[in-house]
């Protein structure tokens, strides 16, 4: 069995990255296979009918929402870094997560969670400055409907993690069941997402949820540190095979919060 | 004396009109002499600096804040009328009013009105089903904040006041300083605002309060209708001389309720 | 037989409608089935990376490149009408018409014809001052490039076929090979194109080449005009089966070409 | 007198810089200052409308016209720096120049010089990849028109001067009257343009011309280097009185020309 306490986790994943007339990635297939899905905001993804149509879908699902807000930047999806100072990303933030909190009153549905998208993802990781400004917009979004708590999902260690504690913001550690680490556990963040077989797949997820160890791309694997007692597991929905591997994450993580008493 | 029930007034002016390095107006000067500001949302004009600006000048005025949301186009101020779906539309203003609403929960200020902006307010005047979509949108943003009342500003006498009366929405009329009506009552829309002379304005507006009675081009002077007990005056904030129109409009009205005992 | 001269045909295809990392039709898949390629131009679909990617595969399959400029509405895929003037949309298609060109001139390869995209094509079908304007924007783009001739594809008999004679700009009219035509000729655009059986293209497509004759819903056909000479079938990207559609019409097209002498 | 070969001069302004209903600085007024206007082309502000005018005024002054393009950022006013690869810059600057194109083909006037906007202007001159996909682009726009000749217009000794001369493109050094140089001799770039006394202008505009020297702001005067023949130097239309700044440049520089016999 692993080190210390049990890890409970969720699974998580990037919806509503339509755009006008386009699609990307099955939502209607993968929302059955996840407990969060990270809904994008119209700066590097979708617009105002998608929006609606996805939280229309999570709701359905019973799938807990949050925002994944973006650089404004649609024609790059978002993957380009850009300079830009705190106080211009926190006013960018607070526009996005504002803009779908309407489709969540229409809707009835609480607010779950903040995950930068991209570019932003990683940058703001890297700036101590940067994830300040936006630990400040979950804090703007508490509210009665979601007990005062709206969580913040990112890397764990990193900026992110930081300025979460610092502000009293709940941080939820993710972890990318699709993607590789480096032998120094960093994240390898790559343009397209290459096929992973199952088996891979299984292996890591059982690694980091039994044993809380991250596997990486020299065989070895990495401690996830002891006090990490959550985790949210990213599948990509424009991985090859996305459904397949959402549906077997999500089993896996069931059985394991069920085995830890979670449920 | 004017015919019935004495009339209620407010100033307006549709404020945060810039975008990026771009200002439109005078939002300083004009601050002090309103009692309305419509905030533009990022479709036909504003950005998420801007718009973070202007709810902070609002605020630190005192002025009551309401959203300016727009058809999507940018490039267009919003001026161009263009065919859109009820459902569509109601999206597109969730999206618009969702954001203004981050931007009011980062400043702890109350929301209080909408006023659809430029093309889509004079389409949604004449189109029962759209203006059905829009009041939609203001039930929507009913909450505790706002005593569970956001207002609908808009034409009298058209599909606007109609489909808000239907929601049960307060629904403010709207009638504006510096534009003309026709020998018929109808609004004179201009994608230019012309200087008007400040004696033009005070006579115009004295008539309103005073008589209840819309002065045309025709040089004859209209009813507003014994029932309207409320109206909201409009000064532009790219008219000529804007910030002494609003500042002489704001002064007549400020004397005519308190004549009348509203203050 | 047909009636009169015989009809030169060709088959073209809007071309590079993804837009950033999205994708919208077989592009590769449909080059090889067409004659000339309407390439999107970043207003209502497409990017300068999309662009320039689409440009190098028409040019590798040797089709024949034209512009597809579109109202500047990427969010409604250029498919609600808008109101504009004639003015402010030559200076639009100018721009799109321009900025493919530089393309063009990239790859060293020439300007074929212009073909308005989706809400546009038919407000300008049914509007002079409109269908004037555009076709002032084929004569901007004539050079020695392209013999001096740069084509305008539209709807025959509409104020496309007025303009462009009036203009002397060299006119293609179009027949749209997935697309029904009422019991009048009118073309019956739909906002999601549906399923067409083989069959029915080829019996379609047969009698157009064979008897210049435009089969309708009602059953009937109605003669295209005796004075018609040549034409243009239009398969769409995003019908379903669209490859073999294509493939279809470009063999029967190729076939009835050469019967009648033309290549 | 100075040192080596007198040097040749001209005023270029960033002009068209406008947006919508939007303007920026007083194009009228400044297009009778300068010899080279330099055309934003719709990625960092202007729209096609913008651009069908300016180019207009441009011609009806008879200053030589280029493009002006910019990262695809018009919310940041293309001033932020962005991740971006060379073969995405090339197009993203082929998009803009052909679409000013169109608009030189449209009032038959040659098209004459590239220089980059803000932040694409300095990221480049620091990156030679970036600078190698920038003047690609001015080869591409070669044609009879411009005797085959399209100017870099850039920083002297950075980037931009190796990528130019390795590509056999004309290279144009530019200075800025308006913004200051470290004692380092590095422009010192700011986001608003601060007022500079003419006085100051004067200065620095005949140590220029007449020595060849940079003034810096510690009051050292460094060499521009021997060989440079020929410098243009900018004037911002956002510095307050750029009118008469350029007034008094474009007259400093018109003096310098004469009596070097440039004229």
């Amino acid at each position: 069995m692993g080190s210390g306490l049990p890890l409970k986790a969720t699974v998580n994943c990037d919806m509503g990255e339509g755009f006008s007339l386009y699609t990307m990635g099955d939502d209607e297939g993968l929302m059955k296979h996840i407990h969060l899905a990270n809904i994008a905001c119209g700066f590097h993804a979708s617009d105002f009918s998608v929006m609606n149509k996805t939280v229309i879908l999570a709701k359905e699902h019973g799938v807990a929402i949050g925002a994944h807000p973006s650089l404004p930047d649609l024609q790059g999806f978002g993957r380009r870094e850009m300079a830009i100072e705190p106080d211009e990303l926190k006013s960018c933030f607070i526009y996005q997560v504002g803009a779908l909190s309407g489709f969540l009153k229409l809707h009835g549905v609480p607010f779950n969670h903040i995950k930068p998208h991209g570019a932003i993802y990683g940058q703001s990781s890297r700036s101590l400055p940067l994830s300040r400004a936006l630990v400040e917009v979950n804090k703007v979004f508490r509210s009665a409907d979601n007990d005062n708590d709206v969580a913040f999902v990112g890397i764990a260690g990193s900026a992110h993690q930081t300025a979460a504690e610092e502000a009293g913001v709940r941080f939820i550690p993710e972890w990318f069941a699709d993607l590789d680490y480096s032998a120094e556990g960093k994240l390898l963040i790559t343009k397209k997402h290459d096929p992973v077989p199952l088996e891979t797949v299984r292996d890591r997820v059982m690694r980091l949820l039994n044993e809380k160890k991250v596997t990486t791309v020299a065989g070895t694997y990495l401690p996830l540190g002891d006090n990490i007692t959550e985790v949210s597991i990213c599948c990509h929905s424009d991985t090859p095979g996305a459904v397949e591997i959402a549906q077997l994450v999500k089993h896996l993580v069931d059985e394991s919060n069920k085995a830890a008493g979670f449920v």
